[in-house]
């Protein structure tokens, strides 16, 4: 075997940290939290629809989804915002027929300006629908194929940096176009990422937590190939499969010393998945971490009445729901930290509104970046998927022509 | 170290079959294909109300709704079915807002009758409008405070056998009730479900694949400890939560010699998790089997039309969404076995109606049973959630005194 230096070899904290900063200077997601909003904002004044639909898969799509998710049971927005993701004719037609498609706006977004699902979502809109530039508006790289058609028929564009991935793209037009359209208040949620960049860079306190948890994971990826995270509000169910898409298609790659890398994500929802994935952490075999994330104040004081008959549970009467759901996660937290050999961490996010979500998701996307710094692979890139378009592409060509 | 002569071995196929024989005497769910329904049909027909809203978490919710989601899109029943899972005020409240309950009937299962997130729910709704015998139905063991507190009420009740546990209660009444009420065909759910276990048990077609799987999973657990299904169509959301519970509740235990087990679901939908987590399955560490189920027939022909402007990707057009869905399919298919060293299998559906999907989930419940009897462990019990159930307990005991 040849001798490589980099063989097994972690590098030091100092030495990821400066590797960090230096792919602030050719990673375009950095950037992000410091950018001017007011082209944004100016524009969606103009769109008057009810619906806003966005047309978009992955990374065009699951970022906004968590952030209006996590947002929406607290607020009340005057417009709704619908996702078409899929090709899946079920979902389709049954998303379709809920709306007027008169009254909607429709926000087609590819980076490359070729995904399959998007491009026939499109066409098939089309045929539905007159689509032009007053109920139409395109996020894309410039020059595809997509940004070209916008070209020629005046619908404006957003465009989005070739050094932005998708799953890093939340804070830029892709994900802020669509939020402010509703009237997600966006500097707010730019305002939570700048805390958490701007702490991390200067070595504060968002610095330690992010690098050591990053080292544990990497140090142990053999025992504990798994990193579940238990999130205590449905609020976070969106925020749960942006999780998923972060971790699992950043972290699953070939290194530079060409062996398999990876850290398997599971996101889970309490109360809910205490009555499914909870028995398989507790007395299963050791080989997740789990982080649980709970919501201090939810800004809802529903209470659990008292009941006039005997139904039990009298002592949980009086309590607000809120509570509840706040002591069913200490329990379970506690739960797990008795059995000792489970390593475990706990996320408190004070409040649902922007600031708090975007800092939140901020400081999982440096995670994500400081872990693949460790692990010695390109964190931002997606190979493995190629080998399954190609094959797809050669299928239809076979027959269509 | 004692001898013990059940250390690592692994039992005979045929020891196993007759250990799962030997199983049907005590364990309810085996018996369920067999039930007469009459009951059931009978009572559903005085149910007038609109909105069927059933208060149940974990196994008294996950089964009903995998099947309901399943078919739903398909279909166009004449009511609706409302799950009320959780205690998550926030969400309590988004989902009652978008209800009439003065024209709903509320089907409350707990089979201990003292799940605290269905009781405290039930007591919120008894506050929010009357509940009796006219809008409520009530599904709990014999002799639990719930079924009493239906009787002193006059309330219907269907019991659930002591010995059917949750996550194998979708084809009791559990399940049975609420999606007979929106209009399922819940005899021919049956008759899907017998299908497969009248052929497993007399070691027909069903046989030979479930208990090779079993045995794969088993004597590679420990190189393969994670088990994605890939599902491709998101009617089948609900299915994957409720294999992720059936598998991770079941097969996360200590075994005969207080040794570790678990298998670890993950449950992905296609193509949305062809943008997320098949990055991970194609170039990451080889830690996981992979189960792809897909569906012939969606019973849906729309078709990708063709653009009259260059939108690109000409070649999908005049494919319905149904044919792109599963060439997508077979595409990941295919670039998953080029791997050659990721151990997959491919389940294929025929068509969306209760036939189908109670074959598959029937199958997946003798899958499981097979798998726990490999491994010595108790399939049906789940002692390790016990403990946080404790610690609430008591933590609210003391907020109340």
């Amino acid at each position: 075997m040849e001798y490589n230096k980099n063989f097994y070899q972690i590098r030091s904290n100092d030495n990821i940290f400066k590797r960090i900063k230096d792919e602030r200077a050719t990673v375009g997601y950095y950037d992000l939290p410091y950018q001017d909003t007011s082209k944004i904002k100016a524009y969606v004044e103009t769109v008057t629809q009810q619906h806003i639909v966005v047309l978009g898969i992955g990374g065009s799509s699951l970022g906004a989804k968590a952030i209006y998710e996590f947002l929406l049971p607290a607020n009340h927005y005057q417009k709704d915002l619908v996702f078409l993701e899929t090709v899946d004719p079920l979902k389709i037609n049954h998303c379709l027929a809920k709306l007027d498609i008169k009254n909607a706006h429709f926000v087609v977004i590819s980076k490359s300006g070729d995904t399959i699902e998007t491009i026939s979502l499109f066409k098939y809109l089309r045929a539905l629908i007159e689509i032009n530039s007053d109920n139409c508006t395109i996020i894309s790289e410039a020059k595809t194929g997509l940004s070209k058609f916008a070209q020629d028929n005046h619908i404006t564009t957003f465009e989005l940096s070739a050094n932005i991935g998708g799953r890093f793209s939340v804070f830029s037009v892709v994900g802020l176009v669509p939020l402010a359209m509703v009237g997600v208040d966006i500097d707010n949620l730019l305002n939570g990422a700048r805390r958490v960049s701007d702490s991390f860079f200067i070595q504060q306190d968002y610095y330690q937590p992010i690098i050591s948890k990053a080292r544990f994971l990497v140090e142990n990826k053999g025992r504990f190939n798994i990193n579940a995270i238990f999130s205590y509000s449905s609020a976070l169910e969106g925020f749960n499969k942006w999780y998923v898409q972060l971790w699992a298609e950043s972290l699953g790659k070939l290194n530079i010393n060409k062996t398999r890398q990876a850290l398997t994500p599971i996101a889970l929802i309490g109360p809910i998945d205490q009555h499914s994935f909870l028995q398989l952490i507790i007395d299963g075999v050791r080989d997740k971490t789990v982080t649980f994330i709970k919501i201090a104040d939810l800004k809802d004081d529903t209470i659990i009445p008292k009941s006039s008959e005997n139904l039990g549970l009298e002592y949980a009467e009086g309590l607000s729901f809120n509570d509840l759901l706040n002591k069913q996660a200490d329990a379970t937290i506690q739960s797990v930290k008795d059995q000792e050999d489970i390593p475990c961490d706990v996320i408190t996010v004070s409040t649902v509104d922007e600031y708090n979500i975007a800092k939140l998701m901020f400081s999982y996307q440096l995670l994500v970046s400081t872990i693949g710094q460790f692990l010695q692979i390109n964190t931002y890139n997606q190979p493995g998927v190629e080998k399954g378009k190609i094959i797809l592409k050669e299928s239809l060509k076979e027959t269509f022509t």
